[in-house]
């Protein structure tokens, strides 16, 4: 019984975010997966990276360094009970889908700050362990989201460029240096400005998508899938 | 008397960031300008996206969606207060400074959401005003960063690929997609891991830069800059 994660962020729950995160529970609990959930903006998730994430003393009081004291307070258990949490969640997940609209060719701020806190040093990398060696790895992690622009602005020649060029910075910059496997992108473009009809072909193709979810293999996530 | 704006995203005043950003205000107020400031963490500035940021009644309260909320209360000036003078110093600045430590191939959470707040439909862009005819173009941007890792891991041939890659959705996706002319990026690799006398020059060659920084032509802001 594989165990899957979702971090999900939209506002509404009517969204169509919300539809395909909807969707992804009930198909991936059908075929007998435990599935976990993180609904960021309902958990009014905190995306600073504070002093307050460190229970206690610091390693440093004079010179406050994030990521030196959050790998630290990780050591010595003194990390935010939230994001204990969140990464027992992760500790235990085989794959891991994130569900966000894009914001800004990248995801939301709330998210961020769930890849800023959560993947501290010591939990999902260790250098040198990154990359293939990164500690997170054997898992598998998929980003799911809707655009703004529509595929023709998202091309090559388009003015914001292959769509792979932004998913560089999330796929290779955090997913693949934690040494998860990454699974190819789910994309709906422009859900906004296309016909009903389109949308819930999106969501079809998505729940087809996850019925063989568990035979696809990763990309190879090297410069060379982004640039070429 | 040019104005310019530093938002700055950094814990400590002792770190690096902190001083590479007291630099700029003293060098640019030296020469004359204008200088205000965003000091993220010192403002507690939320980085979410939410419903609090409409005052008063929603467009459309049945589906909440942001872009569109935002856009609406943008023009029935019904945003948050934090916002309206954010976008006001904006409008004032020439020149806006991002000063940050680079996480996970991007700005932290806390700088990500002033640009998912900040930079709505109407002020910054509207569209097909975007990009070249973006809402804020006449003015000036450039990212001033520091990296974890070094400048070898950040080359073409390196573990993290070039570090131009990365620089596309930041400098093309946000900055010149709501009109900004871009500055070349003035980046700091690894100043954890360099001798102290090296940490002074990173200091010397932005107070050195800054003296002739309003001569600088913007960067030719296309995918070749980036991924040739």
């Amino acid at each position: 019984m594989a165990k899957v994660l979702i971090i999900y962020a939209h506002q509404e729950p009517r969204s169509l975010n919300g539809s395909l995160k909807n969707l992804a529970v009930e198909e991936l609990s059908k075929q007998g997966c435990n599935v976990t959930m993180s609904d960021l903006y309902a958990m009014q998730f905190e995306p600073k990276a504070t002093r307050n994430d460190i229970i206690g003393s610091l390693h440093n009081s004079e010179h406050f360094d994030y990521g030196v004291e959050s790998w630290e307070a990780y050591k010595r258990r003194c990390l935010a009970s939230d994001l204990i949490e969140e990464q027992r969640k992760v500790q235990e997940a085989e794959l891991v889908i994130f569900q966000f609209p894009l914001y800004w060719f990248s995801m939301p701020a709330i998210m961020k700050g769930w890849m800023d806190r959560v993947l501290v040093q010591g939990f999902a990398h260790n250098f040198p362990q990154c990359y293939d060696d990164g500690l997170l790895k054997n898992k598998l992690a998929l980003l799911s989201f809707t655009t703004g622009g529509d595929e023709e602005m998202f091309s090559k020649g388009g003015v914001s460029g292959d769509i792979r060029y932004l998913l560089w910075p999330m796929q290779h910059g955090i997913m693949h240096f934690c040494g998860f496997k990454v699974l190819a992108p789910q994309i709906c473009f422009a859900p906004e400005y296309v016909s009903e009809e389109k949308r819930k072909e999106m969501l079809t193709s998505w729940a087809q998508r996850l019925k063989t979810i568990w035979e696809e293999k990763p990309i190879n996530c090297t410069p060379e899938w982004y640039f070429k």
